[in-house]
């Protein structure tokens, strides 16, 4: 892979490293970020001026369209370092094609596949000490377009900037989760951006995800705007409903991400001869499995937590506890998964991208 | 209105205006400021440092939250300038009072009341030179409150920047708009964010808003997302439809902005003895009143077009022109509403707040 020269990303380098002032034991997700970052500007028709530069702050306008329109889409991705020292990314491939796809819903230009594979490469290499060894470590990788024009009037921008930080990472949930499923609030609409990496799907969820957490629940599940009868997703992830020893989960639609978790583990959960239903769920289904005692598991699934078992649901007031489960699904795709994406197992998928 | 010290906004003024650069009669709308802008910060769990300071840049760090989760507010006022040189704001209660409802349906901390005002009234008074006389110049007033805390984790920001903006207006819409009504997308959902005026509902809106623009109409008329049967707005603004003497708009809802010039053109009309309804109002009347000649105008209302006539609308790819009328009630409305912000006729509903 390599770009013309005119496209050649230009690195500015650290004068020293901040490595050594991080806890990679303490770390919060998403908080501390590595030396470098990549910046591009869109002006004049086109992605100019791809760069590699220490991380810090940059200086735009308050007059931003982002900061009034949020017009701006994301990608949440990782690098893995495996027992032999080399360096990993999981199916990168899908975060460009999303992230472009995301980009067109929200009327922002599609990024250039080669600027963006060789900012990822280039990126990491030079801050590869920040990708730690150890299963569950791993550097969060946070590509994002946002609209940079001067001009508070609702129309797209003519001004873009693509940039990539990169975030050492740990694991993102603890311990099992506590979901209440949504009556009243919904995530996306039929004709909306769900399907989208859409800042403001994410900043609409905060609220009622609030109200949920005061009732003592960690998570929403999302359920169709119009009824609430289906189920979609759970808090930022999708979901992963397990009846029996069958999988159900929602299907792609304009108001559902296709994650890549989730297409990753519908395509283990069939190599490993399990019956994988991608249709509408109804929470009526859900809550008369967990009745009766077919409901064995409920995960969400999601780059940043990987597989986030859920313990106990709640439903119209009532809490439905789910007995943990011996073998369980979740355990069982996410050790496939981390396998695969820390190079400790055969990669029939061909998924894992090599660094270095 | 006074500030207890702690409070108190402090002032920088520019060492030079830029006034004498500004070509007030070819003003594109939103894109050029004023001298000055408000800026406060939410640190701490308080508002604080509260500052008047020249128009320009900020720093901030490319992972605050408002670049990736969307969590932003705005709000859309304007100063005016009557023939005697005295400035007024238009019902600003009533955006401060948004404004807060749009950042707890966002999960942003609410304002207060007295920095607001404070604010508004020294920036609009530092600025007075920016406020142009004559009917449909104005100073654009843009408030809005964003997520500024460094972290890409998807969870509320526990630092915010509140600010204002200034900028000089003309007429924001020339002549009449036809618009496309939506078969297909959707600009809010139930239990969502459509009624706050919350960054990513404008974002979202313009990929969609192209396609109708490349079929040759310039806004979409949004339909509800569950069936599209219902009319929500016009593009980024509240929307009415006169059926013989008879208006309709939408009523108020979770997916429906509770819209300054909405409210204020409800209360014009029936103090003019119109008959008013405020209730769902179904695509299929509007496209029969449009066959049997009883629609007579469709309008779109908000701050930034007052009042903007629509003179076509398409659905299901048949174009209904709608005939010029006399004595409009669009003409009308925005002939009261204007006489009233510029003082130029009584003001019975007390709307017009005096800075200088």
């Amino acid at each position: 892979m390599s770009l013309s020269s005119t496209k050649s990303i230009s690195v500015q380098k650290v004068e020293k490293s901040r490595i050594g002032q991080v806890d990679f034991d303490n770390l919060t997700f998403g908080a501390t970020f590595s030396d470098h970052m990549f910046e591009c500007d869109y002006k004049d028709g086109e992605w100019q001026n791809p760069t590699i530069k220490p991380y810090g702050n940059i200086s735009i306008s308050p007059a931003a369209k982002v900061f009034h329109y949020g017009q701006a889409v994301f990608e949440g991705m990782k690098a893995y370092k495996d027992d032999n020292g080399k360096i990993w990314l999981f199916r990168p491939e899908q975060n460009f094609l999303r992230i472009n796809k995301s980009s067109k819903r929200m009327a922002i230009p599609e990024f250039p596949r080669e600027i963006f594979f060789e900012a990822l490469e280039q990126l990491v290499k030079l801050d590869k000490e920040w990708v730690r060894p150890g299963m569950g470590n791993s550097l969060y990788i946070r590509p994002f377009a946002m609209a940079s024009q001067v001009g508070v009037s609702a129309s797209p921008s003519t001004e873009y900037k693509f940039m990539i930080l990169m975030s050492p990472a740990q694991a993102y949930y603890t311990g099992d989760v506590r979901v209440e499923i949504a009556e009243h609030y919904s995530r996306s609409a039929n004709g909306g951006v769900g399907a989208a990496k859409a800042a403001g799907n994410y900043g609409a969820q905060f609220y009622p995800t609030n109200l949920a957490r005061e009732k003592g629940f960690q998570q929403v599940i999302w359920t169709d705007a119009s009824d609430h009868k289906y189920l979609e997703e759970a808090g930022t992830m999708n979901v992963f409903f397990r009846v029996n020893d069958t999988l159900l989960t929602a299907p792609i639609s304009d108001r559902i991400l296709d994650g890549v978790t989730r297409k990753s583990i519908i395509a283990l959960a069939k190599n490993d001869n399990i019956k994988v239903e991608e249709r509408p769920v109804l929470v009526s289904e859900i809550v008369e499995a967990a009745k009766n005692g077919s409901l064995k598991e409920i995960f969400g699934a999601g780059t940043a937590a990987v597989i986030s078992p859920v313990s106990a649901f709640s439903y119209k007031d009532t809490v439905y506890e789910i007995d943990k489960q011996e073998d369980s699904y979740a355990a069982q795709f996410k050790k496939e998964l981390l396998d695969i994406q820390y190079n400790r197992s055969e990669d029939p998928f061909n998924w894992r991208y090599e660094i270095i």
